[in-house]
């Protein structure tokens, strides 16, 4: 069996050589074009020209819980494609919403300006049940940050489909987006979605740069609408230096860092799936492409 | 019954009148030199004179966790000492501690920082099982903080006694105190015992001021011993604004706020307690004088 690996990612020789020595009877390779037909591709943001010369290939495994930028190049049609399950990714998840909830609901941002002065000053307790966190994307990484998510704070509540939108958007007070990217979802956060959460509401966006239209942000904080956000992936990624997110003081911006791929594990879960795949056995994972997810 | 209240709280009339609704048998009131005496009090940091003159007192309910400040006094000798059981500070504890441990290992210091400058930068993600976090006091707070704390981390594996502290500290890379402050726990926080931490540990104090030899807090963070702390109780509250600890970069300075009283949630297990005394009940939080917590 032939692996190609094609990857923009500065540990290529340990993705591969731990491939390589957890399936000693395939060859794993870096892909270069012009390389030979592969049967397996292990790929994040490959160039559209590595599928145009890899039409035969069985399986396509994505490095990363989205798939957004695979769905929109020309795949051989034949090809399953395979996203990650929760490899890792889950609890990091978890943590960098939490801590975001948490900042937010107990003023820790007035607390650390407070420091540089030398100020103490308690902030007013929050009321929990008056925080209700709402998680759009109920998907493996959505389930694990809801099940972290401060308790107490309200049940857990499903709604489905565009026409609960506005029910689900009333009761929020936190917002937190973990959904897909797909047509259907592109520019999600506007200015009409956001406009119908709870005065005051808080923003998460930890899925895609392109759930969120950029330009409704500002105004939203400006009125109050929005109290602030921690926003962790951009339209354009890295996020210019002079884009005004940075140091906006109702905009928290870190790095695409909210959860990130851990070899080991991800390696790991690959080649389980290769190996049911060989035997022919079912796997999970598999992207329904007509969906986009 | 007579039910005298002697709190330093700014909402002495709520918990007045949210008593005496739920206990409408009982006098309660506000505790003022010369009151009669009553059967039960209910206090916040009293002065010794409010128990010279209540020699006759046969309840004293402590509003809030820690009775360390009370022990300090001389309290009527029949008189049961009983603290609140959990009454929502526990969620609260586990929140911020949660919340430190995860802005630690997760560089949120680092980020916010960058944001200042619009500098993309990826911090090294961290290996989890890196981060044992042990938690000095395993009570009805440290449980639940326990509980909370990211997993994934390390099992829960316990240690008591002063003979087991340094196999214990050996293993933490963070510190959670949460224990009582008693005359056995004062000052364990100091040169020694920090010094037995993992290189580059990180110090969590949610518990009391003295529980920390402050001076000895620089040296070990100048060292490379502690990478950092986040303290909320200190030596001398309000922690005077010329604290060398305010703009240290490596503390993180809150007001004492980790977990604070709620009064409804209070109230009631108080009223609880006190129609579980009448009835001659047992109850639960029965402080040890001898122990001290």
């Amino acid at each position: 069996m032939n692996i190609s690996f094609c990857c923009k990612d500065d540990n290529a020789s340990l993705w591969i050589g731990e491939l390589q020595t957890a399936l000693p009877q395939a060859s794993v390779t870096l892909w270069q074009p012009g390389a030979p037909q592969a049967d397996m591709a292990v790929v994040w943001a490959p160039p559209q020209q590595f599928f145009d010369e890899q039409p035969q290939l069985r399986a396509i495994f994505n490095v990363g819980a989205g798939v957004d930028a695979l769905m929109k190049l020309r795949l051989p049609a034949q090809a399953l494609v395979v996203r990650l399950d929760d490899a890792g990714m889950a609890v990091q998840m978890a943590e960098y919403v939490c801590h975001a909830v948490v900042r937010h609901m107990r003023h820790f941002a007035a607390y650390e300006a407070d420091a540089q002065t030398g100020r103490w000053q308690r902030q007013l307790a929050p009321d929990r049940s008056a925080f209700p966190v709402g998680v759009m994307g109920l998907g493996v990484l959505g389930e694990r940050v809801w099940s972290r998510t401060p308790k107490g704070l309200s049940a857990l509540d499903c709604y489905a489909g565009l026409a609960a939108l506005p029910h689900f958007l009333a009761r929020c007070r936190v917002l937190v987006c973990l959904l897909p990217l797909t047509p259907d979802t592109q520019g999600i956060l506007n200015r009409e979605t956001l406009g119908q959460l709870k005065r005051g509401a808080y923003l998460i966006n930890v899925a895609r740069g392109g759930h969120l239209v950029e330009d409704d942000l500002l105004p939203l904080l400006a009125s109050g609408q929005l109290a602030g956000a921690t926003l962790d992936v951009f339209r354009t990624e890295p996020l210019p230096p002079e884009h005004p997110f940075w140091r906006h003081p109702q905009i928290r911006v870190t790095p695409h860092i909210s959860a990130g791929t851990l070899p080991g594990k991800s390696i790991a879960q690959i080649v389980d799936k290769i190996g049911a795949l060989t035997r022919g056995e079912p796997i999970t994972g598999i992207v329904d492409r007509q969906r986009g997810y």
